[in-house]
């Protein structure tokens, strides 16, 4: 009777070696962790849908992002099309169960042509999970509804104004029931969302202008240490560890000393795992700005000397961020080499899982050939590389039985749920604080 | 932006002409048509899995058998599997949220190499997604765990006898909170499984001891005129007409005039309908048992004469059964002509749509080259074609846009889960009378 357990897609890593400990460890415990996940969406609802960076280092694997707004829908496989449809009509249902009618709120960057071809995705698996869906832009100066052919796919779109009618926001006559936001919301939320009667998804207050990577870092952790319980195994293997800094400005050079003293305690945590693990690397640590995206205002440092080194052109490169906006906080991750490469180039790869609801529906590898393991590939000559589905054992064929091909992207499902399930946490949290603002 | 709509898999189907316009308007009505399915789905849930055989003849495209046991998940492209995986995970957190261990009571053909072939796919499908599952068989003189290696693809599948302590059934020390039937129950639902404490699914009132086709295309008929008024076509182009007769022996030819008055009449209202829109061709009824399975007991009739004119062979045919129950009802049903056609051959064909909970997961072709476009293809010559998902369009091509290739199969997926809604209705009308049974 097979035994193999793969209750994400079986996809094709990078990795063709034997199975690390680590990923044989989590198959092995596959049916306890996946009853473990469903007492807990049960708790707290997964988020409408994200995508989450992993780092594979062997001997662990961490998130080093998750994102509540993915713009890359347009990079996954289209054979996981069909797993998409069946994970967003779940997701809506648990939205609206009602809806008819969705109203899709992209970014406003109309001359970034990737970004533009994952709106154009997202919209087309919205509709054939079931849904009419149009368009609502924010572009401030946008007046007319505006048809953009895409520059790679050659496909439509259809940029319509948002506009706002008493408490509802529609295009034209299209009043949906649902707004799905696909900002980040980096600058806040803008006037004509607030306080509308419509449902939206992800809830605005988890937009980038509130929220904090070491918030979410911080539930992570709480969620690792209970699944490290779960899957018996150290929570260090799945979790960075990180330490956060309330006020920086890197070009001021204001909260240096926060920072070289959180970059030197973590690095000694860092080096008294490997220690412990016997791991012979070296440790270093990614700062981030706490609510930056689009990789901007991330640098690598080994030493508190490459911090207090920093030059000018790094400093301004930290302190930029989305549309401008001045870095006030910074979170120090523990950094997760990547030893998987891919391509002729042997490109540094990085898994980035996308989940819907509380499914694994695909993933891609972000690449990046000039770019080395121990770096943030999020970085010009960044490409991508859709994960297609392993090849499946269709034909009888005794050397090729369903449970002797253990998958190992299983892992990287089961790590990027865990940051998702921290995001709901986060989520939950939100929603309570909102809670309690409007009764006070 | 892209139009199309198909909240099922992109299948590919044998037919490659122009859309019909049954299929047309289905697709152009596919919003209304998913919201009133998911209003439905929340009024009844759905059957945990289900198989519809369908026969699509232009101008209409109708079920002609709802299998809530389907024994062909071994006939699915492999490439469905992660689909099925998420909708098994949809339709088990339904049954029992917290449930981990799961056991699946088969058939007892062990001779039957196809069906073990279904036993071990769909021990593979649960285990992946995320269960433990063990086989509890019924097989009178098992009493040893038996492990089988299949004939067909070499895999090896362990039947453990199923036992019971006080009201729980287990096979050794594995106690499951779900007992999943892939058994139709002919011969009644076996003592063991009688007021057990665990979840049983399906239901076992709705084994074919106890259901009865008429009762099902009952409520179908109900669910096709709801739906006639929410897609704007008249029902009857998705609803096969028929009638019942409460007892009829064949052998004895007893109940023959309730048979031959019901085949005249039957007869005369599919002419009139024919008349209403034109069709040339000549209609035909066909005869099963109440709860045949297994393309037992089924005969094609284009006049009275052809029933009065039963053969001894053909009785004795239509006599006999799945386990050699005798036959004590049969429905008469409006034959619907399949016009598809597949293979070098030219067999004729009809789709079978496989669903889990409400998701279209997948679907094969039904073929069988010695058999008419008005026969029962579940018949000696019988061979199965998977689906394939329709190629997609995964580079970037203008005259490739996704909402240039309507995809045909949404029809098929949209009148199997009609019938799915019909079966839904008769799973909770079965488990009202029991309730009503009990409190009694």
């Amino acid at each position: 009777m097979p035994t193999s357990s793969s209750p994400v897609p079986r996809l094709l890593t990078a990795q063709t070696g034997p199975l690390l400990q680590l990923e044989a460890s989590l198959l092995g415990k596959a049916a306890e962790i996946e009853a473990w996940f469903r007492t807990q969406w049960q708790k707290n609802a997964p988020p409408f849908y994200s995508s989450v960076d992993l780092r594979n280092a062997g001997f662990k694997l961490a998130p080093v992002d998750t994102n509540l707004f993915p713009g890359g829908f347009n990079n996954l496989n289209p054979a996981f099309e069909p797993l998409c449809v069946q994970a967003l009509q779940m997701a809506m249902q648990r939205v609206c169960p009602s809806a008819c009618d969705v109203l899709l709120v992209p970014e406003n960057h109309t001359r970034n042509k990737f970004y533009l071809e994952n709106v154009a995705t997202l919209a087309a698996l919205i509709q054939k999970a079931g849904y009419r869906l149009r368009i609502g832009s924010l572009i401030p100066d946008l007046h007319e509804p505006l048809e953009l052919t895409l520059e790679i796919s050659g496909r439509k779109l259809l940029l319509e104004p948002l506009r706002r009618t008493a408490d509802r926001v529609h295009v034209g006559d299209f009043y949906p029931c649902t707004v799905l936001l696909n900002n980040d919301l980096s600058a806040g939320v803008p006037e004509i969302l607030k306080n509308i009667r419509q449902d939206v998804v992800p809830p605005p207050d988890l937009g980038w202008h509130l929220r904090q990577k070491s918030n979410h870092f911080g539930f992570y952790r709480e969620v690792a240490r209970e699944f490290g319980a779960v899957a018996g195994l150290d929570p260090w293997l799945v979790d960075p560890l990180f330490r956060n800094c309330g006020q920086i400005n890197f070009l001021k050079r204001e909260g240096q000393e926060c920072l070289e003293a959180n970059v030197e305690l973590l690095l000694a945590d860092i080096g008294a795992k490997y220690a412990e693990y016997g791991i012979q690397q070296e440790p270093f640590v990614i700062i981030k700005s706490e609510a930056g995206t689009y990789g901007m205002g991330v640098m690598t440092a080994k030493s508190v000397e490459d911090v207090r080194n920093m030059n000018r052109k790094s400093r301004t490169h930290m302190a930029s961020a989305k549309e401008g906006r001045e870095v006030t906080g910074a979170i120090i991750q523990e950094g997760v080499y990547t030893f998987e490469k891919m391509g002729e180039d042997g490109a540094t790869a990085e898994p980035v899982v996308y989940m819907i609801d509380r499914n694994v529906v695909g993933g891609f590898y972000r690449l990046n050939s000039q770019r080395g393991n121990q770096e943030n590939l999020n970085a010009p000559g960044m490409r991508f590389e859709p994960l297609a589905f392993e090849e499946a054992c269709s034909s009888p064929d005794h050397s090729c039985g369903p449970d002797e091909r253990p998958n190992r992207f299983y892992a990287y499902g089961v790590v990027a749920r865990l940051a998702a399930l921290a995001a709901a946490r986060e989520i939950a949290a939100v929603s309570e604080i909102r809670a309690q603002t409007a009764a006070a």
